[in-house]
């Protein structure tokens, strides 16, 4: 591979999703001083259109229309849904819901899950999956008296499905996994994953917070039953944006939420005295849902739906690539080593690499302009944006990494973390 | 009482709220054929700051700040839920969470209450609660093998406490209620429920949704011990805005969520193995949360503390008793009868009546500028809302609705209601 920063250029100059980054504030500043922001994988950027569309909502629905703008509130939560579905996720309509957060989704699927696997007593994660997970497995397993079996997971090279297939027996209710792991970006198999789930009678519930937007997901191709994911990441909904769930179509009917909701309830405004599901996606609806937010989802859909998910992961893989390669090149002789699969096909859209002070590493990036993010216990993520991030964005983050590595200065930083990192 | 509209303009020029209205949308409309808006119950108002607040989260902290706002929004949940304990709801610092929908907050505190009482089986709700709490009493009462004890309480009256009292005993581990019946308006005894509730050694746990910002709550001169209430109604927090949560401070070590999400996590960003709950009000945090919607009810809880609930209290009564007398004058005798307590000590800030073709009625009204909702079987709410509606807004409110009655029309509205009501 041609290390230079002329081929960085010409592989900007040839991609076909150039013009997209356009569509992000704060992607116009001068070359001189500008912040390379490779932490896209965790707060995406505002997308220019997201401001006027929160606008209408906020002084059009909400300040003029009123109450009556429940008319088109109503139906929000399936219809960026069924966007997400169709444009980001491989699912068909009527399978996505959008609101709550990634957790509660997970809390509900979960359970739901787990009470439609009657006689099955096991829960299994990872011991790599996002904490949020692996704590509301633990929740989950203890008020239901059931037994999680946490599967040791490499840190850097994700779940080997060898080592999943070998812990599922027919006392296995759900699997929860993260289709791209959330540290090292390990992309998971995920057909083998479901088939051997599947083989041993189980469910599988995917996470798919770090993949929605970076990788072709293809809930309805691959046989998933369930998933969630949340839509602040590569889907750029914004802080604390309403995640979203997914439930097979033929699973729906025999699922059921343990959160009873009057979002959730059949003929919602009868205000029946029993609760009774609604009929298909909706019966996993809770509470009132967050109107402004998902305004803001749906710009960010769009537009990853607009780029074409294949080509975004196309180009995910490619700024992977460049970033593996200029580690090896300019990092690893320095004492810093990849942590993240070495094959592309076997990664999401962020690489990640060690070093034993990655933390003082990451204050020092980001007072030089780039801001990467530090995962414990020594790890710098790098998450390339491949909507609005350019390969010379990649390039002259990894040159900065590298100056900062010939020159120290890091070493000033403290070691301790603040509470955010 | 004098029933002229002069007098409706005096009791405006002598309000000490008056200034408020000019702090909201839509409030400068002329008077030839304004809209009157009885419906802040359901959906209140927009803030004329609001806008600007979100587009300052929305352009400077997402859009410029980027993932470095964390910094700042890591502290929203607490810091807005502050606001709310001290400026709305008569709590301590530190015992109010913003986040999640009411119903997720109902879900989590129920659970984690009747946790909090072990050996006892009963759950108690009344039968005229929102639906919403009794689908979540219900659920919660078959997943934990609990009972379900569903009081009658009156449609129009409210829970008399000394049902209540006949009801508990030594079974019972948390009893539901909320604090204004979302159908009546009747404000319950909470002084006489608390009393009650413990003196059988149960939990209370208020739904404040119709309370918060139009009745002084006083939880912490109440002694309550849980309650969730919903921002987007006299809160002005928006559509689908984040609910809260209360839990006084000395119950919080005792209760566990029964959602272990990464934001209740003790020391989150070390992202341990193993599920420990923060110390505090924030062990009740699930998910990232919905920092543009925290900040629209910033600003909505912000007008209400500064209004002052005991003012806002005062002139919700009185706009009350005018709705009442002029019910009374006017309506009563076209066979429309007072759904609401009568005693304006016993109601909160809207008033119902009762018509056979109450559906009718509102779809007629809303054709004729005045904005109430309907609610099964047969009524019609009309909630002023202290903060922006004036005395002659009520009084003309109600003169269209006597001119409709003595006129017709209603008849030809169709009898079937829509999904929305």
């Amino acid at each position: 591979m041609d290390l230079t920063r002329a081929a960085a250029e010409a592989l900007d100059d040839a991609d076909p999703l150039a013009a997209f980054r356009d569509r992000f504030v704060g992607t116009d500043d001068d070359d001189a001083n500008r912040l390379i922001y490779l932490d896209g994988n965790s707060l995406g950027r505002l997308p220019r259109e997201t401001p006027a569309a929160l606008g209408r909502v906020v002084e059009q629905e909400w300040g003029a229309g009123l109450i009556g703008s429940w008319a088109r509130w109503i139906g929000e939560a399936t219809r960026v849904g069924d966007a997400l579905a169709t444009g980001v996720l491989g699912a068909h309509p009527g399978e996505v819901l959008v609101g709550d957060s990634t957790t509660v989704n997970l809390y509900k699927l979960l359970v739901a899950g787990a009470q439609a696997r009657p006689g099955r007593d096991v829960l299994v994660c990872t011991a790599d999956d996002f904490p949020t997970d692996r704590y509301v497995v633990a929740g989950v397993a203890e008020a239901r008296g059931m037994t999680v079996r946490e599967l040791p997971a490499d840190i850097d090279e994700g779940l080997d499905p060898a080592v999943l297939a070998a812990a599922l027996d027919e006392r296995v209710a759900v699997v929860v996994l993260s289709a791209v792991a959330y540290r090292s970006g390990a992309l998971a198999d995920i057909d083998a994953v479901t088939r051997v789930v599947h083989d041993a009678g189980a469910l599988v519930l995917w996470d798919l917070s770090h993949a929605a937007g970076s990788v072709p997901v293809e809930l309805g191709a691959t046989g998933a039953d369930l998933a969630v994911g949340c839509t602040y990441k590569y889907l750029n909904g914004g802080p604390g944006a309403p995640a979203f769930l997914y439930v097979r179509t033929d699973l729906q009917e025999q699922l059921r939420s343990p959160i009873q909701g009057w979002f959730g309830q059949r003929d919602q405004f009868d205000m029946g005295p029993v609760y009774e599901p609604a009929e298909g996606i909706e019966r996993f609806g809770v509470g009132t849902p967050p109107v402004l937010g998902m305004a803001a989802v749906e710009v960010g859909a769009g537009l990853v739906a607009e780029a074409g998910i294949d080509r975004l992961a196309a180009k995910g893989r490619a700024m992977g690539e460049l970033v593996v390669a200029l580690g090896d090149a300019w990092l690893a002789p320095q004492g810093v080593t990849l942590a993240s699969p070495r094959d592309p096909g076997r990664r999401g859209s962020h690489v990640t690499f060690a070093h034993p002070e990655a933390w003082q590493l990451t204050q020092a990036l980001v007072d030089r302009g780039v801001v990467p993010d530090f995962r414990t216990p020594d790890r710098v993520r790098l998450g390339p944006a491949p909507l609005y991030t350019r390969f010379v964005d990649v390039w002259d983050a990894m040159d900065r990494c590298r100056t900062l590595l010939a020159h120290g200065g890091w070493q000033d930083y403290p070691a301790e973390r603040a509470r955010v990192t």
